[in-house]
């Protein structure tokens, strides 16, 4: 039985009627876009937490700035060369889901309860599908701007119960031979920050891994058949915004799109293809936290990292993009007045994030001094009742607090600066929202306009032929 | 010169490529999607102010409670039936939209401020494209469920350089022999009700329109080929959810699907065709004050109108159909927490909008009154320490105010909802975001995945093929 003949009827009726897709029989419509039968390689993006409003304001943003929309949506200014849809994204517990039970639901095909990686509530598990692809020939990685043992980059990868147990995830990884892992998380990776103390670097040294730590030794890793772990910093790198101004994180942490760049030339060496996941993760930190300069900022990251993959697969067109994210978070907008498109403009001069703001505030910061912060780091004088209204809240942190950035009073200097950018904020969490997806290359004639998030498993696997 | 080519390269280029439909040219592909080569009528539904959001919460509401998500998302489930599009939204001076310049950039194919119905900035006008089907000898209606002469009606309608010239627009309407006008505002009509004490009623009779001011009057009017002016209510229609537990309004006050079939029925008659548009103009209006029963509600009483449309326009293949929205509305969402499934579902039984609930209250209510009033109207006893505060809104209030809805604690109200709801709002205001948009029928090929509003002026004259 064929592979497509298996899928019809079954548990991949959604797929019915839509194997054929027009691009392969028009001659002449969308003659870039001539497809393979099958995909040899899938690079799978995912704006982690990115409401409909996230990649709305960071795409105005960068046409109002550069006089150019962001790669994203420049893809839909092309009649036929993407293919788009829009996923519902519920968990097996809620209608609400959270970074692991989402990527499970790609990674296993099936709906998990939230917290958990590929194990479903009665304790048995699902294969993530960077498994399926090893065991088909392929390589896999998983490349992200949060710990590389993160929820979203573990979801293609391993079965955990808990998404918590990062220090374990990172040995799993190991042992199933993920060939490029990067991010950030040296605490699950360095004997000295671990708490079981073991040198996990030296297991993948061990095991043949090139292992990186800072930005140079991964840019000069480059054209050759050699795993690679790169881990660049503590816990997650730090937000795109930040790490633009600040010379010495620029040098040391390499931005998304050259761990793209730098994963795909290493797996591309394998003649049977790979898979890759590319998770801007922060993304969803930022919106958590209501901080739009961070928020934009590391979508545009995202952004440049989406052009890396468009660029390889327009060379090599027998590969499958996936441009997506994995749930809404807190739904930013720009909001209407008179002075709206003003402020918004504000945004393309931000030198920092809110994050970078807050966490230089100590108990001595005078309002003045919070206030030139505030100028400094992104442009605009807040009211002095403003300023002590924030410093107000640092009197009640103790010394722990002050350090610990769930303490920081992130909402509450959103909604002050709201009134200097005109971006609002709907909340500090996860939303149910539709999100929008987007496909090119072989594989994205599969695409149904509106589909479950756990459907995307068995469109990539269609889309590649593997069966396992 | 031939239409199509006269598109070619000018002012049209972005429809270049873009005029083979695969789906054309594809036996068996999507065979009820068998185009004709113009389409003959148009119907264009509005919901106006729809963030994403409102479109996610309807739809999981009607597939929580039927088991069928809404018409709209239904659409999408067969591959191939509907073109979808994101549409940015912005005015002539503006990022965010309001709703005059909106329906002006379908209207009139041009940015004009907001607050102008096709008016320039200059004072030049651009003539609206009702006015330019009735030239090609097809009839025009406009239905809503805000005054039939509000900004989104009138946008297709009308120049007027103040969206606000309500009373004016409702004598414009006859001046141009708009076909059909339903919705609210008998103050824009009644001669006791009007300024200038005119009876535009008694014009409208004598111009042989038929003139329906109850539900039944509307739907005993069916199949003649006479103008209609149906006008149901003093000003915008009440709130679908509280028309359907009040048996007064629901005999007095036809839905919006009901006027959509009997405008149907009427502009049908005509054999050079026909254009609609479907305004579910209150869906914008319960987001302006995050009242979260009345917007699902009216987003539902569209999504019913969506059917009416389609149906039709299955039977009557030559009718290009439009589903979209003009801007999004403080972006709501349902938000992540351990209890956020069985808090969305308390929403299937409210039975009254939060409108409803605040416009009972007065300086006499009680507490406990409001406690029951609420309990009653939505399914939950809020703490007696929130009834308070918002009865202390209600002290500050002269008796003016009371009866000004402008004045009500919405926004107040929403954010105690929302511990029951889960339901956040992030804004009372318009947003920048870009919007979703389908298309079903000749025409919709002409779609690409990412346009501006203003470009659909010139595709529903090409669709139609015709020329002004």
């Amino acid at each position: 039985m064929k592979r497509r003949d298996l899928f019809k009827g079954g548990a991949l009726a959604f797929l019915g009627g839509a194997l054929i897709s027009p691009y392969d029989t028009i001659a002449g419509l969308a003659p870039k876009q001539k497809l393979g039968k099958t995909a040899k390689n899938i690079i799978f993006l995912v704006s982690d937490g990115m409401s409909l409003g996230t990649l709305n304001l960071a795409s105005m943003l960068l046409e109002r700035k550069n006089g150019k929309t962001s790669n994203w949506l420049s893809l839909y200014q092309q009649q036929g060369k993407v293919t788009r849809a829009l996923m519902e994204t519920a968990s097996a517990n809620s209608l609400v889901t959270d970074s692991a039970a989402a990527s499970s639901s790609w990674g296993g095909g099936v709906r998990v309860p939230n917290g958990s990686l590929n194990v479903n509530a009665d304790g048995s598990e699902n294969m993530p599908i960077w498994q399926k692809f090893k065991k088909a020939g392929k390589s896999a990685g998983v490349v992200t701007s949060v710990m590389a043992t993160h929820a979203t980059p573990a979801g293609f990868c391993v079965n955990s119960k808990k998404r918590s147990d990062e220090a374990g995830i990172a040995k799993k990884y190991l042992e199933l031979g993920i060939d490029v892992v990067m991010g950030g998380g040296l605490e699950n990776f360095d004997a000295k920050l671990r708490k079981d103390k073991q040198d996990v670097f030296a297991d993948y040294t061990k095991k043949g891994y090139a292992v990186c730590k800072d930005r140079q030794s991964l840019l000069a890793h480059t054209g050759v058949k050699q795993p690679v772990l790169g881990i660049f910093y503590e816990d997650a790198l730090p937000y795109a915004i930040d790490r633009a101004s600040e010379k010495e994180l620029a040098e040391k942490v390499p931005t998304l799109a050259e761990m793209t760049k730098q994963a795909i030339a290493t797996l591309s060496q394998n003649k049977n293809g790979f898979v890759l996941q590319v998770e801007g993760g922060k993304v969803d930190w930022a919106a958590h936290a209501n901080d739009t300069p961070a928020a934009l900022y590391d979508q545009i990251a995202f952004d440049e990292a989406i052009a890396v993959a468009i660029e390889f697969a327009e060379k090599n067109r027998d590969t499958l993009v996936v441009v997506t994210t994995d749930h809404g978070n807190s739904n930013p907008g720009l909001y209407y007045g008179s002075k709206a498109d003003k402020n918004f403009d504000r945004l393309q001069k931000f030198k920092y994030s809110n994050n970078w703001v807050l966490n230089g505030i100590g108990k001595s910061t005078s309002a003045s001094q919070l206030i030139e912060r505030i100028e400094f780091a992104q442009g605009y004088a807040i009211k002095e009742e403003d300023a002590k209204a924030i410093l107000k809240h640092y009197e009640k942190l103790d010394e722990e607090g002050l350090y610990n950035p769930y303490k920081l009073p992130y909402k509450q200097y959103a909604q002050i600066q709201s009134e200097y950018t005109s971006v609002g904020w709907g909340g500090i969490q996860h939303t149910a929202d539709y999100v929008e997806l987007a496909m090119f290359g072989p594989g994205s004639e599969l695409l149904k306009p509106f589909v479950k998030n756990i459907e995307l498993h068995n469109l990539m696997l269609e889309a590649t032929g593997v069966m396992v």
